[in-house]
């Protein structure tokens, strides 16, 4: 079984890439270089790659720095904490186009499924992050498909984590032994997380409570 | 009032450019390179874009020739003519990915519409060129749309060619002023059309009906 994950080097997809593994999945991870702040990033995804012994690792590059996103660098970073609607970190269409992007690579290399780490819950206010999209998605690869036209045969996105709050992804990747030390969530660019963005604090305060709910040994 | 035009420099993006343009429409053009053979279509993009006074032509870089298309170079383009199924010159996925990027920059530029020169009478085949699957599209970017979520806007994805034959969108480009010495169709990338790839035999074949029926000057 072969298995593409998108795959950020951020906990989210990491956790997910371990579970797409330890469920015995091939696994070929799209990373996708678009002009990010955080190119950290990618080296977290190389080194999980290496962990995870993956098939095929794929860094496809993307220009869409241009559209004006405070996450490639147009905007100030919001500093303030998670509020209500969504933030100027959105990038416009950024799931569909890599869910495009990785049904494109499932097709060529004959995939059984795509894994992508989105939930609803602690989401940031992304609504491409919604169950509801994903389904929407699911429907238009399927009809913009060769295998689905031909064959019949669907490609299935996956996102175990999406009713799964940040802490109990990394419950969960705790107990798929992921090592968070390889992963990397800070928006900022910087040398070491910032600790003041939101993808910092959205961390920062799961870990916390993960941490604070597991018993002394 | 304002329109994206994902425009490659064909006939059909070309003609649909041309009648968005005379539809009082702003056009703020998108083209995408993606290591097609055929380069020569850049260029015929960006004389079409100086043709119609654009409001803006971005083209953007995107490196999916990896996947393994006839069309981005690494299988021999078939020459035989259209026949039955999906071509080699096939890429996964690339219409999805398209409208997603024109979804994306349409949202930034505040956009009243996009417009894709996509048909499913003289499509080649291709899964993603068919009515079903725009309105399955419409679907998911709407989920995806921060102005959908945030303020029930759709950003609709006109297909104004969808039902015409490829003569049919010629005899209208002609009406509407279209100059098709300005466009480009071949797949090979040569500095003269081959005559021989599929796209050059449904453009010559069109060409000739078009011309055998008009009346005699």
């Amino acid at each position: 079984m072969k298995a593409v994950v998108l795959l950020s080097g951020g906990v989210d997809s990491t956790t997910t890439a371990y579970l797409a593994a330890r469920s015995g999945y091939e696994i070929y991870a799209l990373t996708i270089r678009y002009g990010q702040r955080h190119e950290r990033e990618l080296d977290a995804a190389r080194a999980v790659c290496r962990e995870l012994d993956v098939a095929e690792h794929r860094i496809v590059q993307l220009d869409f720095g241009a559209w004006g996103s405070s996450l490639t660098g147009q905007a100030e970073l919001p500093t303030a904490g998670v509020g209500e609607g969504i933030p100027s970190t959105w990038v416009p269409m950024r799931n569909l186009i890599f869910l495009g992007m990785a049904s494109g690579y499932a097709e060529v290399v004959g995939a059984d499924a795509i894994y992508i780490g989105v939930g609803q819950v602690d989401y940031s206010g992304y609504p491409d992050c919604r169950q509801e999209f994903i389904e929407a998605y699911q429907r238009a690869a399927d009809l913009a498909s060769k295998q689905f036209v031909e064959e019949g045969r669907s490609i299935p996105v996956l996102t175990p984590l999406m009713h799964l709050p940040k802490s109990g992804v990394i419950r969960l990747g705790l107990n798929l032994g992921v090592d968070y030390d390889l992963t990397w969530s800070c928006y900022a660019g910087g040398a070491e997380p910032c600790g003041e963005c939101d993808s910092c604090r959205l961390r920062d305060a799961a870990f916390a409570e993960v941490y604070a709910s597991r018993p002394k040994s």
